[in-house]
């Protein structure tokens, strides 16, 4: 941290503050220049609270040099992070091709999308049993019925299923269902819930708030990371712009980011990030060219009939379409679509 | 709802969306042009879905003509809800002034701060006792002990206090100390709390998410009132925007439109919303004279030495020129400070 | 500025830096961490550019200490700028109160309302001749003949004339009739415009951009400054956020901000700022508690004829509302409305 | 357009409404609802104010059918606009592979970049002349000098030069220099601009301001076609959002959205969109993959001393690794890079 002291800071302000600093354990690094005084905090004390230090008398500023998440970074972890998710690693060579409902809508239903999306080359199911809406007259999802039906198209497909939990307390039940516990993006600050997905040890999908920073989201991962559940996928859904032509904007930069500055992997979900089924296949084929881990793909026999989220439902048509685009790029961009069939075959 | 057409929609896709919505209990009224057709969506049915609609096959566009909020609207209850806090009352003449630290940092703090707001003309206390933070290594609260303090600065000064719930599972806790739940902008649509804030039928304080659209802040109110719980304070507290000169954009259009489209009350948070204590003056007369009717402000003993939120707290000091102002200030718009000396006292 | 290197920065590397910052006629002063070193440049030298030096192999990055302004800081220029507009003087006790229509529609249209502003209680006349329009098959305003309109309606009311100018080729024209030369929210970025303005020596109205940060707006002004023409005006007239209901979010905290950072006066456009005129008096207020040094607001015969803007207009006998509960608030926060009536009158 | 009237509406008003909306025209077709009346608006006639209408009495809402655009939409014009850029065509199969530094920063510097970037892969050469800088004290091109060049660099290579023009009354002076016109985003609103080079039938590349719609993009462009220029390239530069950590937010969406809407070309700026040159490459890619026409970026030969944009500045090598990419991944998509090597030489 450096401290900038103000033009006219007065020598006992700037006492002040140093002694402050060593107070917590720090050495200072003292640079008097014409204008004005700068002093360094160097060596490991206790947390340094920046803001507080911005409140000290006769400081102009003070200035992070690192950041403020841990575990997430590189740094502290050079090497990316993968783990399984079913048959197939997850952070490696292989691309998560994660598709499937937004909402569960019944037994019959699930079962068949399950197998539709197995057919076109997805790696995992997705679904919703508990569903976040902005109405409280709206469709509010299955519960743990829908859990259930989720279990058995595992069961009949192998394969493995992620879906959202909203209630810390419910946090065992879907882990008992589910493979992966997804957050959503209205819930990426609900620290409870992060804490009780870092408690729970289950691999997790962490959605990127709408409105939410890069740094914020490394920080939301830090609070399940804190826990020592490294599983963590982070997930860029769009975020919300100015733009009302799409849904949301879908942040394609912060894909080489996260892959520069976390070791977690990164899902891309155009779905959200565009918002209309006619556009999902340019943003999906831009995100694994950008470097994606996977791609979390909403997916349903007939989108007009969706309970929720229709707009920006593929086909399983469609979406088997866009799987056999994603093999080709896989492989030019040195990555592997796992359930691609041999060529030639 | 109306449902226009694309130019090339053939009859028998016009025929199938009638259809539709006839099957959902409505009438149709058909408007058809030189260029495309438009149908009117007449009477009460079962709820529609729009975006189902608009995935219809020839569809072009759904547009809706009702907002999507009922109980929350002015339509609904013309009325300006009013309700007691304290021995005040909020929504009506009187303005409420909600004053206190960002936290609760112990007990002679919040008890000395309480006095101090209370001589300074605050109507309610503020303070923190769990406290939502972007890192997991910050200050996370004095949890129930905090309550306590709260409860115990409440029997010293008669202040109702105000204080944030952040699980679901702790609103009965939180309940039994406070006067008032404030439901924070990180987790505004966190709706498993606002279901627990409406079943609880404690008055609630819903902040407005940096993130959320006035029409969202509705709609998260509506959760909360759909449990038959009308007692509910909005509040601006800034939004996101590209910035960075200041915390947030504090909204002030925000102000007359919500006192327009809602009969709930409108409570500004300058503190949150500019972020600097130096500009927190200009912002709450700013929203005072816009209509809102209260102020919430972090106000801190020292601010330099504030776990948190030091950087936007006022001393106690500051705090009373602030309400001198504002007592003059709401004559002017017809409101009225109830802790106000009478003129020439 | 301070330069961190980055934690594995190499000892050639760092030379290399010094170097470089030496050849521009600094001194530097090192800080070496056990982490890091940074390097902090002291003295004043040629300009030094930011990016360049954070381009240098193994700088992590680099710090400003002070913003990028200079004539239009407090600091160069403690004392607030102040400037004869009509009979009244901008940036001191008085308000400026500017009111128009958006666009010069006709000669006895623009008289009529100029008579009818001036008794409400205006200071000063606005109305475009030439028109920024989105559509360029939109009004595009009276031109040259629009000017002569407007003058003679000085002529009749004593009412000082603003207006915009958008093609820099334009300005010796606008300038022979209007006192005060407008530059739009979509201009304040185009260069070549700014330097005329600045060339002209004309007092200037300079609009900060829909999407332009309060240091960009200081920054635009600085074009128009350092050609020795310090008679400009700022003005906030709202941004662009995610927030669809008003038109603009009008951003109340740049309003203490600047009167902080610069010695401008700030003018406050709540027509622009949020878009319907049943908002207007509201955020008006706001400004004007704020510590806005004007307003300037659209005021029209007949809103719903208006050629443009017609849906943020007031009515003379509105504006005139305005106007009275401005003389009041005026009182209350140290400034005064010069065509007032006295008190009793 | 459709006019929704408030639920309150007096026949009167509704009268009245009707009797406006035939004046101008056009036809209306009545729906009479339980809870209000909606008004269509059928026929062409006069162009048709949403806003005045929206201004009358009694009505609650306008609701636009269409967009404001019109030559630069895909109904009016549903072919691809294709057309020459030197040896090549914009907007068919092949990409525009425009490349060149931020500023032309002397004789030497630029033709050593235009024989490295054309040696890279390149079909056109970039660089300003006139340069657009925040502040009035940076570097702002070498003007007229810079123009010739760029020109003689041109005359060595081959490679047609796209540099951006300010001033309108500039427009004949670049265009005899320059074989396309930029029109930067700081001026995507400059109206005089955009007329001026309409006017000039030179070809034009639009860059999208940072913080435009994609409609007001395609209403810019419009400015231009209307003139009956349609040699006219649009070009996503990235946008401004929250986000700080890149330095524009590049819009994936608006790819496949614009490609979509508008027969005229896109072109993808990485280097503005993400602001730094080690992630450039991914959204590169990514743009082709999305269905970019062309990119455009920022080549040279040493980053760290231009005088303008290093940050985000590719070295040649780094240039000619990206275009050996982006052949491979060209072929994928069904487009094709020009100057590749054909395979196997």
């Amino acid at each position: 941290m450096i401290v900038v002291m103000a033009t006219n800071a007065t020598a006992r302000q700037i006492s002040e503050v140093i002694a402050r600093i060593r107070a917590m354990g720090y050495e200072v690094h003292l640079s008097e220049g014409e204008e004005r005084t700068i002093i360094g905090v160097i060596g490991r004390g206790d947390p340094l609270d920046k803001e507080q230090l911005s409140m000290q008398e006769g400081v102009h500023e003070v200035l992070s040099v690192t950041h403020p998440y841990k575990i997430a970074s590189r740094e502290y972890h050079p090497e990316a992070t993968t783990f399984a998710l079913g048959q197939h690693t997850v952070g490696a060579k292989d691309l998560a091709l994660i598709a499937g409902p937004c909402s569960v809508e019944g037994r019959e239903e699930i079962i068949e999308i399950a197998h539709a999306v197995k057919e076109a080359g997805a790696t995992a199911l997705r679904g919703g049993a508990f569903k976040p809406r902005t109405s409280p007259y709206s469709f509010q999802g299955m519960g743990e019925e829908g859990l259930k039906y989720l279990a058995e198209a595992r069961e009949q497909t192998g394969l493995p299923i992620v879906t959202e939990v909203m209630d810390p307390s419910l946090v065992p039940l879907v882990a008992e269902y589910a493979d992966v516990l997804q957050i959503g993006a209205r819930n990426m600050q609900n620290y409870t819930l992060l804490h009780a997905a870092g408690k729970s040890h289950h691999p997790v999908l962490l959605k990127r708030g709408m409105m939410s920073t890069i740094e914020e989201l490394l920080m939301a991962a830090e609070y399940i990371l804190s826990h020592g559940n490294m599983r963590v996928m982070l997930c860029e859904r769009g975020i919300r712009t100015f733009e009302t032509y799409t849904r949301n904007t879908f942040d394609i930069n912060a894909i080489p980011v996260l892959k520069d500055i976390t070791h977690l992997p990164i899902i891309a979900d155009p779905s959200h990030g565009v918002g209309k089924w006619e556009y999902v296949e340019a943003v999906s084929l831009a995100a694994v060219a950008a470097g994606a881990d996977g791609l979390i793909l909403e997916v349903h026999q007939d989108p007009e009939s969706a309970m929720s989220d229709g707009r920006q439902s593929l086909t399983p048509k469609r979406y088997h379409e866009l799987v056999k685009k994603t093999v080709a790029l896989a492989n030019l961009v040195g990555r592997n679509v796992p359930t691609a069939q041999p060529v030639g075959a």
